[in-house]
């Protein structure tokens, strides 16, 4: 069986997680929608995705139409077809959604944009696939939270217990968005703890962690600089941490010295050298000179790709959702190979 | 026959001009040199190309070795098997090289980096492709002449003179370079008039240009804004000369206000939705609705992709040089199929 | 007699006319508006000047009083009390004030986001002081305009023709606005040719002139790259030109190559060390190293100080209004001798 | 007594304490070195301050006349006059320098560019003024140290003990600076624990602190991001913690929210209003509404103006070196309104 899919909401991720999703040999895009004609229809058109309407209003529908995009009917007629629907709309109309995902008896998948309150599951692949199996459906969780995820989870089951600060260093606009700020200023986030780090209680509850945010004049990365307190006896060093995370899926260790790799600028240019389309980094890069563990305190600095760390994730979630893979390791093998191979890499 | 490429200098322009000869029916990579084993060595051996030294020392040859790549030698050892070298060597070692390369007897093609009066000829298609058939060897013009020259030449062959004045708004640094300013400010080029716009002159004798430049904290693209005053009785109209860009290759025109692209991020966004490899954009991007003809006054602005507007250019170069194709339009035409067919576009 | 003068709108430029009104000798503040009560008002009550409300209604008055601030009463109290007020309202409510100036019987001076169709009269001191003498009311140029009025005055006295062509390269915020963009991308401003240019022609319509924008990512000053054609038979040298500069009030000419001034970030510098509140820069900025006439065409750049420039011009422009004093150069020498007395520098 | 006060350098450190010298009532500046005849002179001539050559050479000393600048003499006459030295000088030349101080016998301040090591003395006002007490020479540490204790003193001085961990988000360049990158790039300070909180314990050795740090594209403002452990029973509130800092000098809090200083740039907005040379802020800003004590654990961020925050201390470590002052409070109030004085605030 291929699973369907539908993309509501083709846009910066929308874009991405239906090239992701096209690239699998179990699953295929049946339709993406677009709330009115415009130009990012052209790039659904190029990719041969059937353009659906976000709206059921025949007015809006036959709007396609006259501006030249043949419109296969609205959201409604999508999700007939579809097993499973990843919402990828920008605003918060997650709730009004969910309901007719519902109505219409597909599996939903939400990003992180949406809060865990409104889905009532999250999931990331090192996490918690497991207990998304078979789900109803679930939400992947931001890039930030996908991030400290793939380099803690490690950690945790290690450990055990896992007590974590995390300072976010964040981009203030994506590349393709020229209207945002701030310009030559760093913007602290007032409210203190930020929301970002406690929202990886969502897909593991037992990591206690707290979170401070700024956002700085830059379009193409996310830093965190983490500082995690491991348990008594935890008996790792920075040796055997490093060697842990190159064993972890989707996790990039290089040496800034040896490498030249000393910004995100450079992460970035590594991350084009791969050929992804857009340029995109699906894994966490981890400085290993940058990490550092004195007694039981370890210090790390991570570069998240704001745009793409979670588009894999959301190939792993359609299978747990749709209990097509019960391992996440081997699911985000698949993933990967997929993706690699429609690219000729 | 099949056309054996070297490329000198694997870096931001030799890593690029490698793939796109590479994706050519009737040329091939043998080789591309480093000067050390660093990092960028990975990505010519992920690529399969064959890894040659600079230099010619024993020493400098072996260190690749107990780096852990393998070495095929020095540059004497593959200019024996070229038939056309790319030089992209950072440095101006130009004058250097191209005595090297005459020894060899292989044929030469610099970039723009380089002084025409160093290489006695230069290059872009559209402008004098024809001349530069059979030449022992010539120099890309730079990423700014190479944009001037494709809006230009199309208003210069149909009004048989032209007087332009180009204020270049150029980017800082390059996306992958993190060490440059200007930060939050703007630097004049204070030789006036600079030297960039003058170098139309070295493809197209016959164009009056001057040009004034400043450097601004971006690194994505550079903008020209251009004043062309055209003869007397030119008989042309803003839409036709749109019309005659539209005909233009390598030159893309969209319309601001429709498509919500109204600064070089969305330029480069559309850019990465391409799909070439490090979201290269090889085309010229003018907003439609940006250009005016205001009696015998052109004005328009222009977007060039810096990294990349001279990469197909270097593959129309060795065409030129060994004879291999005489119409520019054919081998633009034959570049540009080569290099989407390569990336499955 | 002391002018009594009124600000209406106490930001950015509003602080800035305040404090020059009041180093005058022959100019008093009588009263700046707020639209509420709110931080900025404490720099109002740190300068003793008294503080009234935007409105007229009680209840926006009262809410000063409940926020600790004394409040005089609303706009209208306050005009009652002028002689001319400084229209420094952000918005474009530039008719309905201007009503309310004309019915309270005092003279009124808007700023350069008011259209001169608006005003029916425009200023900027070295072009038509003298036509503004004892007019009603007036506008006082944007910083752009009175840039380039600044150097294109002399030669346009001394040519008595001129034709300019002008490239703004346009900050995107003030350095005290942290919200908008772009960040790391260069926009275009479409409408070809820009206002800003033309607007010139308010203050002195002989002089022909066009612009192209575009903003960038820097928040400290404005380039201008300006192209003039100067009629045959001109007689000047880049030398006297530079010599007329120099004898220009209000313009500064500096040479990069020898102070080391090479971007706006050593500009800005420059003006922090004059010592001038905010750091302002009230003269226009000319590198005479970047200045080159050829044949008949002049090339330069100039730096251009958004916030400040115009900051002295609403000083003489009340002198125009007031018909206090007839020569310009005579009032424009008082305006600065009393800035900088006030300063004691 | 006047204490008269030598400037080793007068640059952008220099030129800011030779004003907050100048401006008190118990020293004078009676002198300040250039290594060579450039604009920078400029500002010492137009500020009055005597001029030297950093140099003894007869040959270096005679190049300042040659440029048309009184120059009266090299270091060595200079510190013949003078009681205490400012080393403001921008290279590593500390330990040359000290020996020529010893020799001249006069008392010498170096920067926090200087080590600890090499001085073996350091200083900030809060944190050990009586200790600097007639001492030989010290070192008024870095921007970001002296940022860090005033804050942490007065936690420090009520819980007897405290474990601090700070992220710093560093500006890239300072604004008068357009050399430096990175342009779009977050780079992090690779050598972890970086080096910054550490310093810390030259002026007070119980505080346990580590930092972490990363370069931003900015120019304005350090932003710290300071997570501190209180011990058991520390009986403090977030209200009794603001409580705190509002009473210690050089600190200024304010509310983001109500104020709608939300960033660095308004932060730096705020300081121009204050009005001191420059835009200054001598103060370390602290945004009341993201302070949060979670149990204890203290979370907060606080703004650093890395020009001009150790430009007081400077004058406060004169007076701890002369024996002019025991108490570290009455000379922060001594220096602090000496400089208002002088600027008419």
């Amino acid at each position: 069986m291929v699973i369907k899919v539908a993309i509501n909401g083709y846009g910066t991720i929308g874009k991405r997680v239906a090239d992701a999703v096209a690239a699998q040999t179990d699953m295929e895009i049946i339709g993406v929608t677009k709330t009115r004609p415009s130009f990012g229809c052209d790039l659904a058109v190029r990719k041969g995705y059937p353009l659906y309407c976000t709206y059921d209003s025949e007015e809006k529908i036959s709007a396609f139409a006259d501006a030249g995009y043949v419109c296969h009917g609205g959201l409604s007629g999508l999700l007939e077809l579809a097993d499973v629907v990843i919402d990828c709309s920008p605003g918060k109309v997650g709730a009004d959604n969910k309901k007719k995902y519902q109505q219409a008896g597909v599996k939903w998948i939400f990003q992180g944009g949406e809060k865990h309150a409104m889905t009532g599951m999250s999931y990331t692949s090192c996490a918690n696939h497991h207990e998304n199996m078979n789900a109803e459906g679930t939400r992947v969780v931001s890039c930030n939270t996908t991030g400290l995820s793939r380099t803690l989870m490690p950690l945790y089951n290690h450990c055990g217990s896992l007590k974590v600060e995390c300072t976010m260093i964040r981009r203030a606009a994506d590349p393709g968005d020229s209207k945002k700020g701030p310009i030559n200023a760093i913007k602290p986030v007032l409210k203190v703890p930020s929301h970002h780090g406690p929202d990886v209680k969502t897909v593991k509850p037992e990591i206690e962690i707290n979170s401070m945010a700024v956002a700085v004049p830059t379009t193409i990365m996310h830093v965190h600089v983490i500082i995690a307190t491991l348990p008594e006896g935890h008996g790792l060093t920075t040796e055997s941490i490093l060697s842990m995370w190159r064993d972890t899926p989707r996790v990039v260790l290089m040496n800034g010295a040896e490498t030249g790799i000393t910004t995100t600028a450079e992460v970035m240019e590594f991350a084009r050298d791969i050929g992804r389309t857009w340029g995109d980094l699906h894994e966490i890069f981890v400085w290993d000179d940058g990490v550092k563990l004195e007694g039981n305190t370890l210090y790390y600095f991570q570069a998240i790709h704001q745009e793409s760390d979670v588009i894999p994730e959301n190939v792993d979630a359609i299978r747990a959702l749709m209990g097509a893979e019960q391992d996440w390791r081997k699911s985000v093998a698949k993933t990967d190979a997929g993706i690699a191979a429609s690219l000729g890499l």
